[in-house]
């Protein structure tokens, strides 16, 4: 089977032994294989969950956005939430971390996995940091990392560590506290130290490096980094492609630039445009400042084929385990229609195809017949599965291969 | 004074006392102080001393060799001498030592400085490294690097250990072992096998990383390298202005970032041409191919102030510890007039201008009369000293501030 080649490191088989309360087996019983959820994360920004679990919204709004979020958990099994320090700490020594809870917990309860973004960034940090010596910029750093991270630990167990360190002690375009202390230590000391405090709050969270420069300078950052001994887990990868589709070419090119460390790539933030590009002069997409930018049906068109093609492409590569969409909806980072809906919650043809993708094409559903000993052999895309007979159901998860496992059907 | 202050670490003074042989002070008499040589290295490349002194050019030859040398002398006190691999050791197992031993020790007894180019790179490298195994040319790079810093020990203490490792995994314009290996291991993780060689053949020769890459991810190539404890004492940075002169801005811009290290820097391989300018859409300089590159009056003119420019912004930063003309004649690499000499070994403007700032402005010759118990203190350059009274002679050294020295006059 093509599918089935192509995607091979996705997918797995079981033989599983299907057995009453009583450990009777359920000889020759037609059964339903029917997936839950993926292995592979397909992530997405829920910064507007935090409101919505608050009670921000009223009447007509609330209703708005509940409507919203569920097409967001139809289609995605990924949270990137945000930590930027400016925004959950305004004030120091008051974390916002009583209303992010409610929000994690209710994606938790929602199958979602959730990850935070970010803990140490030279933008949106905390203005406060500007009033302290470098030394005193650093501790507060990593005290920070030490209280969110184990304020969260259990919920969230993924972490966006640091962000954008190619361009941090180089960043001019104001001061920031991030800056300066990422000046002092060096780019390389900097990771450590925050690296470190997360692995000390919380052992077993996956950790990430992030960064939207994907030129070699990136390359030799992480080279430094694990010469150096720092536990990074997953190598992030943004991609903002408010200047045009990145093609197949490149993609393939970091591909395979970036899956040479042999640690798994994370492409945490994506977009794909559905209006006009912004103009390729501009190096920082922060300095495309626009009134309005409105998505177009030629350009919807557009953003669903390389939507399409994007994550195909991403889902083919072996060392790939998660595509973050940046924002489902239109108009919010810079105002772009980079997301899945329209303003008015209406599916965009990309949202329309993806959930074609990811809900149907890899995801496996079918019909078996245990055996006289009460066995079936599963196959299918990796991730959680109910199998039913009737009113009866039992769970079980395909991920390594060539497992056997005995369930009970209640 | 102007002078004293602008080049205020390239000076030292000292208290000393001038005894004759039998230790009687040499009271109230005059002294001439006369600089020998300076503590920074003025280098050039000398691969020509290798056929001069092994015999290989004949008659006139030889002595049109013999003058460019006298001027080479006169202006330089360091040399980089050539260790390409492909060319060092072009049949395995026969290098080539002899012959650049030879050179070497008359280089040594004219008091000049030899450095060693480069141990390893992936351009003239061994090109019977490919029939190798990954794992083979690594053992016989090792091997190459222990063999010739020890056989070079006492006469070469300083290396290029490895050259533009920044291209080196992705250099595509040819299959090479190193970029082999390079691939295989990672630049940091290769980077720290070669150093480590070195650093064991002679602990303490200085070894230098060296690029022509000034970009960030230079930068961030040797934050990697110090904080994965490799023992780089010198970063080495190309300046090879075919393209025209950095200019003040770039330099000092490079100058800020890479002393950020707080290690020394070297300009290993400057290079300011003194006929037209390489096209600018040129990315590599190999690529520019030309039959003849001419060097005109008004190019001339032009690299001679830009020169002096380039030495005095140099020479004025507390970091740079060298400067390393590539060739003292035009025509040599690329056929680029790069010289201060011309084809016929006659002297350009620039060669002039520099043997003045060297040899006059940043040279100390002065007349002292000692005190009563015969001391004199003395300050200037650093550098070595010979002190003179009527047909008596001592020898000093100004480095270290603050210094008292009793020296016999003999």
């Amino acid at each position: 089977m093509n599918l089935n080649q192509k995607y091979q490191h996705r997918m797995s088989s079981k033989r599983i032994k299907l057995v009453r309360a009583d450990q009777t087996p359920l000889s020759n019983k037609e059964v339903l294989i029917s997936q839950k959820k993926h292995k592979f994360l397909f992530g997405c920004g829920a910064f507007d969950s935090i409101p919505l679990m608050n009670g921000e919204f009223q009447g007509e709004d609330q209703k708005f956005m509940e409507e919203r979020f569920e097409k967001w958990l139809a289609l995605f099994n990924a949270a990137t939430m945000p930590f930027y320090w400016g925004g959950f700490e305004p004030e120091r020594g008051k974390p916002k971390t009583k209303p992010m809870m409610k929000a994690v917990e209710w994606l938790k309860e929602n199958g979602v996995e959730v990850k935070g973004h970010p803990l140490c960034w030279h933008t949106n940090t905390a203005p406060w940091l500007l009033d302290l010596s470098n030394e005193e910029i650093l501790k507060v750093q990593l005290e920070r990392i030490h209280r969110d991270v184990t304020d969260f630990k259990g919920k969230i167990d993924m972490w966006d560590v640091i962000n954008e360190v190619v361009i941090m002690p180089i960043f001019d375009k104001y001061d920031n506290g991030i800056t300066r202390i990422c000046k002092d230590k060096g780019r390389i000391g900097l990771i450590r130290e925050v690296f470190a405090a997360a692995k000390e709050a919380n052992p077993n969270a996956i950790l990430l490096l992030n960064d939207f420069n994907t030129s070699i300078s990136y390359e030799i950052l992480i080279d430094g980094c694990l010469e150096a001994g720092i536990p990074i887990d997953v190598i992030g990868i943004q991609s903002h492609q408010h200047q045009g589709y990145w093609g197949l070419e490149k993609t393939h090119e970091v591909l395979e630039r970036y899956s040479h460390f042999g640690l798994p790539i994370h492409f945490t933030e994506n977009t794909l445009i559905s209006g006009s590009l912004m103009p390729p002069e501009i190096e920082d997409l922060n300095d495309f400042q626009v009134e309005e930018w409105p998505t177009t049906p030629e350009g919807e068109e557009r953003q669903a084929r390389e939507v399409v093609q994007m994550y195909q492409t991403l889902f083919e590569h072996p060392s790939v385990e998660a595509i973050t969409t940046w924002n489902i909806v239109d108009g919010k980072w810079l105002k772009a229609p980079a997301g899945f809906l329209r303003k008015d919650n209406s599916s965009k043809p990309a949202y329309d195809e993806l959930l074609k993708l990811i809900k149907q094409e890899w995801w496996t559903t079918k019909n078996l017949v245990t055996d006289a000993e009460g066995y079936i052999n599963v196959s299918g895309f990796k991730g959680d599965y109910e199998v039913i007979t009737g009113d009866c159901k039992g769970q079980f998860t395909l991920d390594r291969k060539d497992e056997t496992e005995t369930i009970i059907i209640l």
